[in-house]
């Protein structure tokens, strides 16, 4: 063991840890620790997230242009910049905190919202009536005799087949391995749980007496920020209870590049698969403890997540999905055993990990399709998973494409000075008073905010645009900066203080400068160029959509209008435009209840082409053209348009 | 760590071993030790095997029926009966040692007289040509490219497909998990290895490059006495080398039985399959370095046992077994993998069990049946395995009956004064001289005798009828005590003296007594009635039979003529008798390298029909009617009926 040299405290969580390294590093330090500090850029000291304040003790940091004089001189340094060489007492600020009680919030105010996915769902299937893969029948054997000793093994074999019809079965070794004390244990009365396969079917379990009545299933989403788990009662079909929390691999990166580039480090792939489980398992504990339900009494589960969080939850290499031509390990995904992943359940409880398109269109989105029923229906429609990524399927029950929008995470916080997550203290909605600039904003929990959400954002540049703030090119009117002190120059360009230092939590003005309305006119020019090329690679026009969903934690804060206002949904009847909430989820969920919906979600996987984009020789025409307020073609915004003309005269007075 | 009270020696090995606990049992002793010491009756000191001599030191040790006074004058004991008291020298006898050179040499005998089996494998395939359930596919891929951006997996699947038809193929996990990079080592050329089921095809294994060219399987025999195991060149379907052991198992017990009774202990299960994966290891271990083979040739091993041996050696229950009505957990066995259970393979390599009967006809007769064709032809075969156990199936194309007769170790040295495996220094033939009764012995290895083997016993047991030394109900007679001295009463009965003692390895002289001749008698019985028994279940007799083939590593040791005069064998014309040598092993190379063959294996399984002798209502009175030599019926007998009456009247002479 070598000697201890410091001690680090990181306030406020009041966590200690020693250092028995000279020059240890900080970031590191709080990983170990297990204190949770932003970090997009894996450490690399670009993204300028980890920002530290160091209260007490000798270090050495490297500076950066990710600090201000004003920061440095408050004792601000970039952990991942700084070295230890001393006893620390470090303070991670607040926009670095999570808060795991307003996952719980959003879930409350999504069961209100996703109207569209849980109508399909009661619409489809008489709900007291799943039909799942895997299934339990329960057995009155009688005991061998010396006219009938066919083996144990047998027995139950033949009983299945007389009275279940199921042909052929092939037994796990651990139920061969326990099987026979079971069997004898309440005379020969057992519960045997079959997972039908295309394959054949595959005895997991033999339990002594009727375990029916008790028998559970799992649909977990596994998404890049967050991890949500919803524990079903397979007998009424009903979601017993739903828990979530933030995937734990997030401090290791905030988006999925970032986490393969982690994965590729030694041991990478390894703490990334386990950090996902521990979230993961801490989510299933919360479902049972909520629920009373044993582990014991769940026979399935359904993964569903993009592919990176696929691979990397499976252990399997992501590399190649960030090289071109970008190429996923595998889209489809044998059975496996959650138990041996380190999942807390048992061990012959089975897993099915929903298929993926491609890189960059995983299982999270077939299980939306899933969800959503776009395969089913002659509506052509547009379906649009925008979280950490954004992700566009478009198609109707004939044919469907899909592509990835590099969309980067502004509409997570990412890339925005004052960027956040969408928890509590973050500004979701502004309003600009039209004659003074002064705002009025609103904020998730209504406490002081702590920076700016991505529904925030899209709200602020429609209010930044039609109140004359900025122009459609995105940049800051500067005339404006004689009317109102709000808009002037800072350190990193011109920008609007949404609030004054001591109206936040923070230790400065929360502003919008022009590089987050960079940020985020490129993320939506990205997801619009999208859509458009994917229309036009069908000869199809925005004017023929059907029906659009928003999917995805984000999407469910989006106002409709707001979003055509700054371009991020083309103009159409608002009334078209739906949410569909966490779809992914609710794909695993259909898939855990009835079986048929398990080979429907391969048939998708199959049936989406998927394009693409930056191999496409019109994207970055569509691209460019979007990088305008609301879109270089007003035509295609003739509402936006009007009104523009009248915020420009409005401004002339 | 409790103090260390005393040490014990074993000789002539010098293993010494300390001991912690007063009073520790010997046996006990010996077996942590890794000191082989016969023990049949696992420790109960009913077999009386376990006599060792204490050359030196204090113990305490029960007195048993099983020791002469002599034996107990010269200071034998049972070692499972003693306990030790301080530090002891103990040597092991003789006969308690195990020679594996023996092996090589009865394999060598072996190759020359399994005409039979070897003969069918010729007869029926073009050797040259293999077609294997797991077969290995060299692929030449296109790498993705913008156009063609596949899933790795989707694209070895494709190909597999396109070049190979094979449909829909499941990949392992350890292949998702490594295959990328394999991929790309060699410029996208790889040998995939596919194991083709029912259920569908599964990817094992993704190599860089060609690796075709070496391409193994094993074929193993799991015996309760030995393990032999086969290396089989895929390619040209050539035994590469062949090894064999004792199975370690033995030192727990010499018959199943005791092995199952072990099995119940706590840990007891463990232990076993432990004990045989130990053995197994060292001999394929052997396998590889006679032959230079690397395990990572092999794909695939097929592994043969009787249903006791394959449960312990796939770590499943065997109590019912052991328990009327005689049930076993399971007569099918999934494909497995051998690295999980402990076997010095690569982890993904796939084992299949040979499928079983019932209790005590299991994968090794089914094996056995397959290597000899018995189902193939319309002829009506008797296929006798006389091995630890002896197991029989009657029948042809259409119909086959098995029945398995508790023959008791008799022919493996058990229940015999003086017997012992058929190892150096086992007498296996004897001659009488018909005048003054001097004998003629030969042992193997043609060394100084130390006891007799199971076919020395018969050859014993027909010279002493013929020549008169014992009358047809296996007595001795008495009167010829007056013609010479080795006819003489002993500690246990009438007996003759084979050998004197200073003739021998032993410390006494080499005899055969009465309960000798009553436990071979015993044994025959039981076999020829469970013969007749399941030829009269189908209504036919001995007349009928056209061919008789004799397997297991005793039969081969046989001499027919002999084995009718003791009505082992029913009196039929030597011809219609063949030797099928190792059948077990056999059956398992042919399912190792033809795929029909496995789905042969278990058309055969499903097609005998066993029947339970402790049920059948005939079978004692059979059994009662064969404790005669060579039978009551002597009408079954008439050659030897003959024989007999000239005999008699020689003697009177």
């Amino acid at each position: 063991m070598p000697e201890k040299r410091y001690t680090v405290r990181f306030e406020p969580d009041g966590v200690s840890i020693d250092v028995y390294r000279e020059a240890e590093n900080l970031l590191r330090l709080a990983m170990v620790a297990g204190v949770h500090v932003n970090a997009s850029c894996g450490g690399a000291g670009t993204c300028g997230k980890c920002k530290v304040k160091i209260l007490q003790g000798e270090n050495r940091s490297a500076p950066s242009s990710k600090l201000s004089d004003a920061d440095w001189e408050h004792g601000y340094r970039l952990a991942c910049q700084t070295e230890v060489l001393g006893d620390l007492v470090v303070e991670v600020p607040v926009e670095s905190r999570y808060e795991k009680d307003v996952l719980a919030r959003k879930l409350t105010r999504a069961t209100e919202e996703h109207v569209l996915a849980e109508a399909r769902l009661d619409a489809e299937y008489a709900l007291e009536k799943s039909d799942p893969a895997v299934v339990r029948y329960y057995l009155e054997l009688s005991p061998p005799a010396e006219d009938n000793n066919v083996s144990d093994m047998g027995r139950i074999g033949h009983a299945l087949k007389k009275e279940f019809g199921i042909p052929r079965i092939t037994p796990d070794y651990s139920v061969l391995r326990s099987m026979s004390t079971t069997l004898r244990d309440r005379n020969w009365a057992v519960t045997a749980t079959v997972c039908r396969t295309r394959g054949g079917h595959r005895l997991t379990r033999v339990e002594a007496g009727d375990t029916r009545d008790a028998t559970y299933a799992l649909a977990v989403d596994i998404g890049t920020t967050t991890i949500h788990a919803a524990l079903l009662d397979v007998n009424t079909c009903e979601e017993v209870v739903r828990a979530a929390d933030y995937n734990s691999q997030i401090s290791l990166g905030e988006d999925v590049i970032t986490r393969i580039v982690q994965a590729l480090k030694p041991g990478g792939l390894e703490t990334l698969q386990k950090r996902a489980v521990k979230t993961m398992n801490g989510v299933l504990s919360e479902c049972f403890e909520k629920s009373g339900v044993t582990p014991d009494a769940v026979t399935h589960a359904v993964f569903g997540g993009n592919t990176t969080m696929t691979q990397l939850f499976l252990g399997l290499n992501p590399k190649y999905i960030r090289e071109a031509p970008y190429v996923p390990a595998a889209n489809f995904f044998p059975l496996f055993r959650p138990a041996e992943l380190g999942v807390a359940l048992p061990a012959d409880v089975l897993g099915y990990a929903m298929p993926c398109v491609a890189s960059y269109v995983g299982g999270d989105i077939t299980a939306g399709v899933l969800a959503t029923g776009i395969h089913l229906h002659p509506q052509l429609t547009l379906f649009m998973d925008v979280g950490t990524n954004g992700e566009i399927v478009i198609g109707n029950q004939d044919w469907m494409v899909s592509a990835s929008a590099s969309a980067g995470p502004a509409f997570e916080g990412g890339g925005v000075k004052c960027g956040m997550r969408a928890t509590f203290g973050a500004v979701e909605q502004v309003r600009i008073n039209r004659a003074n600039f002064e705002p009025m904003i609103l904020t998730i929990g209504q406490v002081k905010p702590k920076g700016i959400c991505g529904s925030g954002m899209i709200d602020c540049l429609a209010e930044f645009q039609d109140a004359g703030v900025i122009s459609q090119n995105g940049k800051i009117n500067r005339e404006l900066a004689a009317r109102t002190p709000r808009i002037r120059e800072g350190d990193t360009g011109w920008e609007f203080v949404l609030a004054w230092k001591d109206e936040t939590q923070l230790d400065s003005d929360l502003v919008v400068c022009e590089p987050d309305i960079d940020n985020l006119v490129r993320t939506k020019a990205s997801i619009y160029a999208a859509c458009s090329v994917l229309l036009k690679s069908v000869g199809l026009h925005f004017d023929d959509l059907e029906k659009i969903i928003i999917a995805g934690g984000f999407g469910r804060y989006i106002d409709v209008e707001k979003a055509m206002t700054i371009g991020l949904l083309p103009e159409v009847k608002p009334e078209i435009v739906s949410y569909g909430g966490n779809t992914s989820l609710l794909g695993c969920r259909m898939a855990a209840l009835y079986q048929d919906k398990v080979e429907e979600a391969e048939t998708i996987a199959t049936m989406i082409t998927n394009i693409e984009l930056s191999a496409s020789n019109i994207y970055m025409d569509e691209y460019v053209a979007a990088l305008f307020l609301p879109h270089t073609r007003m035509e295609e915004f003739p509402v936006r348009a009007e009104r523009l003309k009248a915020t420009r005269e409005a401004l002339m007075q």
